[in-house]
């Protein structure tokens, strides 16, 4: 999605450890008419799957995945990181090791909103290793859902995630790629995609 | 606002210890259209105040936020609870004691989103004892920013956040206030609004 490359050439930071910051216009301060624009991008590429529910995890996923299920008119939901007092003791659950967050955690989604009869569309912010979309993609497992595919908004096409899913022939169609990026200069080049 | 209350009868849930679940429409399964609707609704509460930004706090009034920030064609900004390795250093913080949480958390948000050029409309799902809004209050306030007011989806208004906020001539709208609710029999009454 040529608007996102240039946004990101634009406003990402690129920093020391492969950590590239979009955090002015993507999750942190969010552009909403970016989102829109994203979320039609996905509609383009998902509408023909029969898409019953969009499926993210809190929190930079949100965002995105909002404005995507409103486009296509479907619920959204998404995965909790943190069990609270008001969380159903009927969960799914799944075990997520985090690059950004530096840790550990369990993911809980309510067994009410997700079941063998949906088509799940999962949407995220970032993929990087692929462990908030494969603890997602477990969910959804567990449920007996079907999994139509992911929508990402940034890859990091130098970390493993994006390709190991691709190669389990999972629809993963992420708007820009990013192929290599240089924290000294600021440069960032992006995969070619059709 | 009556389709909000409607809703909150229909698919509310009343549980013991004053909680009441909306989490099949409003926060952890969410209807787009019903976000639209809302956010629509907090367009008309405020369009005349000068909005220039639209503050939230993760997660769950972040979809409510985005809405309402896509509609007032302004950036949204979230505070964020725990530190990532992608938040820069220079952030403006404030303590959160959580009822729904049941516990302390700092909250922070990156001082290059928000400052006194900016007129802030704060946005959530849920006022109870107004930890969560106070603490963005706070975080308005060390920005120097002007507040606007505070819109709440649904305000449980035999807890004290709510009237402690608009006895400090705070422009807080919230969509609805619950009165009442009874766990045994699930009724649940709202406050009469103009």
């Amino acid at each position: 999605m040529k608007l996102l490359e240039e946004r990101i050439k634009r406003d990402g930071v690129v920093k020391e450890g492969d950590i590239l910051k979009v955090d002015s216009f993507l999750n942190h301060q969010i552009d909403p008419s970016l989102m829109e624009q994203i979320a039609e991008e996905f509609y383009r590429l998902f509408s023909g799957d029969g898409v019953t529910k969009i499926l993210t995890i809190e929190a930079s996923g949100i965002a995105i995945a909002i404005e995507t299920a409103r486009v296509f008119g479907v619920p959204m939901i998404f995965a909790k990181k943190n069990q609270t007092k008001n969380i159903a003791g009927d969960v799914y659950t799944s075990k997520v090791v985090s690059y950004t967050h530096g840790r550990t955690y369990d993911i809980i989604l309510s067994k009410s909103f997700l079941g063998p009869e949906d088509r799940v569309l999962v949407i995220d912010d970032f993929l990087a290793n692929g462990a908030a979309l494969n603890g997602l993609l477990e969910i959804i497992d567990q449920a007996g859902a079907h999994l139509c595919g992911c929508g990402v908004a940034v890859e990091k096409g130098f970390q493993p995630g994006g390709d190991e899913l691709r190669s389990r022939g999972i629809k993963l169609r992420s708007l820009a790629i990013v192929e290599s990026m240089d924290a000294a200069t600021g440069d960032i080049s992006f995969r070619a995609q059709d």
